[in-house]
């Protein structure tokens, strides 16, 4: 296989990794639309898109084994490869959280609707956030970019921190109440892990692009020897 | 590198990953005695621990990308190095579960104690087992222990969807349980992500022996048409 050959598929790698990405990405979104509206047909959505996602999980671990198995890639092109295995593996599991969302909508049906003191729409908008942007990251190879997403993380976690507290003190006060924000709290769960996989996904690119960096002076050391041995 | 030292950093990269999972085996006992207990310096071992398990992955992480790095391994190394790379991310996730159970813990101080309607020292010592036999299928490179680790998942799902039932039960009739049946609940939650991780280890030794399955299919065919190409 040629350089170019090689190069091209690696950004069909990549490419089929961001249609993984987005399938993870509308599922979660779906999840979230179903909770929110108690629509059972999207449930119905979610569990579909699960099987596409896992489908496609196989896919580009497939993929990237026959890439690490035709010939044997430069240190940057092995940690990008396996940067897209952990990446695969961290939004199959962002699927498998949508689905979780979507288990918990489908027990809601035979419960009374309640107005509930948590936010859930706004912390599953900084998870899908937090997801897209370690994605970013990892089209722009942006260590930068990543490194913001793990910051962001706290925010997720201290909203979960205080969805379970106000869940608790509900379920205490309200006990007709305790299913719906048993539920509540098993969504706001789910969220917290998209977004600890979306901080995977960052970490992931960070060990990508700074083996990059490192390689990169490494060859300008090894330059700057050689230089130093003309001129001797 | 000979294939004799290749074969040696093979086996000591097995080795690494068999301390892995003895810590995150460890991490999950002591989290379920703390419980068991409550016990908070318990707690602070597998804080600890979770420390000691996040050096190790990335340790083993290095190991796989030099093996990868330094020459081109045949197919059924190559699977051998992704299934320890993914199986040392599931074992990492297994210590994270540890660590959510003694915060759980943790949090029980200021609670007091309850006799809950659920078995979490059974359910984790199935989930264990798990574990125990996903590594067992690990060393020994058995397909059908692996498969009997898959089909031991959904017991543990049961138990937690029974847990979920009798605890929301417990919340709605005794509402000052509230917080207890919420943190037994939650422990159950870990637990199952525990089993997950197990089926997830069990699911890669199933892809790196049949990976050598169908090798070693190959080779025989090969070796057939040689024999019939003497044979003309």
């Amino acid at each position: 296989m040629t350089r170019i050959r090689f190069q091209r598929s690696l950004d069909d790698l990549k490419e089929k990794l961001l249609v993984m990405a987005g399938l993870a990405e509308q599922a979660i979104q779906r999840a979230i639309e179903a909770y929110r509206v108690r629509d059972l047909s999207i449930c119905d959505l979610v569990n579909r898109s699960e099987v596409a996602i896992n489908r496609m999980e196989r896919e580009i671990d497939q993929a990237a084994l026959d890439l690490l198995a035709m010939e044997q890639p430069m240190a940057i092109d092995l940690r990008f490869i396996l940067a897209v295995i952990k990446i695969n593996s961290d939004l199959e599991r962002v699927g498998d959280a949508a689905k979780s969302i979507s288990n918990r909508v489908r027990t809601m049906e035979s419960m009374a609707q309640a107005e509930l003191p948590v936010d859930i729409p706004r912390m599953a908008s900084l998870a899908a956030n937090m997801v897209r942007k370690s994605l970013q990251a990892f089209i722009d190879g942006d260590a930068e970019i990543a490194q913001s997403v793990l910051s962001m993380d706290d925010a997720v976690d201290a909203m979960n921190r205080a969805a379970h507290r106000t869940m608790t003190e509900v379920m205490a006060n309200d006990s007709h109440l305790a299913p719906q924000a048993l539920n509540a709290l098993m969504v706001c769960r789910s969220l917290e892990r998209v977004a600890d996989h979306a901080t995977n996904i960052a970490e992931d690119v960070i060990f990508w692009v700074k083996g990059a960096d490192v390689r990169h002076k490494a060859s300008i050391e090894a330059a700057a020897k050689t230089a130093a041995k003309l001129q001797q």
